[in-house]
């Protein structure tokens, strides 16, 4: 099944289940709302259970995905993840997921504008997310594994020159509204990340990253299972599981977004986000 | 004023503010939700201002201060940022701050146990913690000053072999439960960390950590307004502002806290954390 967060006509928003093109409504705000709300969800792989479940709504008009997951508690991303990528940086395989935080206000939607001051350098980091669809504490690889509810894509745009001030990468990687999510969450019986999902991302048409998940260093259970072992992960919260190679900053020389630029990052299986970059406004610090 | 977040002899949380050694009501459950309901309440300076706002209530009984922001939607840390403790790490005074993120999960109460498992090497990390009481974004150091709510205590327990496992500190960071913070907030007329607050953390009565915040590299101010320039704070939000010199891994040969250890975190004008250390769990990862 294809889930998502849904932008209706009238403003609001629904969780919904695509049908055949379109989008029947589920109970609830969101994505993560309905996770929570019932962990049942994430056992359902058709419309046929959720309409048992007794969660299957009419049909939604003129509805559109938006970000799926808008509040998660939990935003864990994964650095250095394809083998590829971690070679491009300059460094070693890893023996452990280099990891840090976003926070919920760092999403936004997969079709949304991206605005960030002129000034900036700006990158691509197309990637694979999971999606959490139950509560997991110290869980071994094989519970993780259940406790995922799907996947979706997101982009990890970050803010380079900020992301190189310190040693931590978090001034470079939450910039509010920078990373897109969506359009779909695809349930686990549908997409095996483990097999294999083509990972690329167009910067206006062009290829500048394709990966395949095959090759992740660390896979969705592994990472989950990490995580586990010091917070607890809930419904709704979300994994990022790194960049294949491919992305500005290792370019020679460095290439970064331009005002304009349209960014599409996609998954195999899943779907495509779709955003364009605005560069606007100069940051208060230079001008003050 | 002193403010708090208060657990009652009912098992509910009240946000209360200190009366004469007793504690009179607030309207809401914690003083992030207070912060949040009424921005008003960060320019209140007396219990009769309080009521003349009406939001002055009667006294709870049996009412001890638990975490005063249980659900911050954003928990910023500061490392390296003493003179002092950048010297003992072995590394030269900053441009910028050096940030990274905890989790709402990761705090804790100002006299809770902190119980991580028994083979990690668990170091204290003594902080002047700021609350914010007003949504900026992009603010200059004036308007960030202007925003903010008042300080408490908090100390940054950190797991250091996790912490030390990649480039990123997040897994040795954001241990669900290991961060104390309280017993109170104070409001910004009574405390002035630009002035000079001693901070001092002492492990079963002898002190390993002495600073003084007049020696921050960056001060709170100047914290608040340099996150507002990719992310939004809100009311409720909190900023750790870094650790003095003195911890467990500076020292030859490192010293990590034992079963039974008693921590005691002091800020000057503030008020004192004190959390026993339990090291119980056996990591599943190594068992299985």
């Amino acid at each position: 099944m294809r889930l998502a967060t849904v932008r209706t006509a009238d403003g609001r928003t629904s969780a919904a289940v695509e049908d055949a093109g379109t989008w029947r409504a589920l109970p609830a705000a969101n994505l993560g709302q309905l996770l929570t709300a019932d962990e049942r969800i994430i056992r359902a792989r058709s419309l046929a259970e959720l309409d048992l479940l007794g969660l299957l709504g009419g049909p939604l008009e003129d509805a559109r995905p938006g970000t799926p997951l808008p509040r998660p508690a939990k935003v864990v991303c994964c650095g250095l993840n394809y083998a590829d990528h971690i070679t491009e940086m300059g460094r070693e395989l890893p023996r452990f997921p280099t990891l840090f935080a976003k926070f919920a206000d760092t999403l936004t939607g997969p079709t949304d504008q991206i605005e960030v001051p002129a000034d900036v350098d700006l990158d691509w980091e197309g990637e694979l997310a999971v999606v959490v669809g139950r509560t997991v504490h110290r869980a071994d690889e094989a519970t993780a594994r259940e406790a995922i509810a799907g996947y979706t894509v997101a982009n990890d745009i970050s803010v380079r020159d900020w992301q190189n001030r310190t040693l931590q990468w978090l001034q470079g990687k939450a910039w509010d509204a920078t990373t897109p999510v969506g359009p779909v969450m695809v349930t686990v019986d549908e997409v095996d990340p483990d097999s294999g999902l083509e990972v690329t991302c167009e910067v206006n048409g062009s290829t500048v990253q394709r990966g395949n998940t095959r090759t992740l260093v660390f896979g969705p259970a592994a990472l989950v299972s990490y995580i586990s072992q010091f917070t607890t992960l809930r419904p709704g919260d979300l994994v990022l599981t790194g960049t294949p190679g491919g992305v500005g900053m290792g370019m020679t020389p460095p290439r970064f977004l331009c005002d304009g630029d349209v960014v599409r990052t996609h998954v195999e299986g899943i779907g495509a986000l779709e955003n364009t970059i605005r560069l606007t406004r100069t940051p208060p610090e230079e001008t003050s």
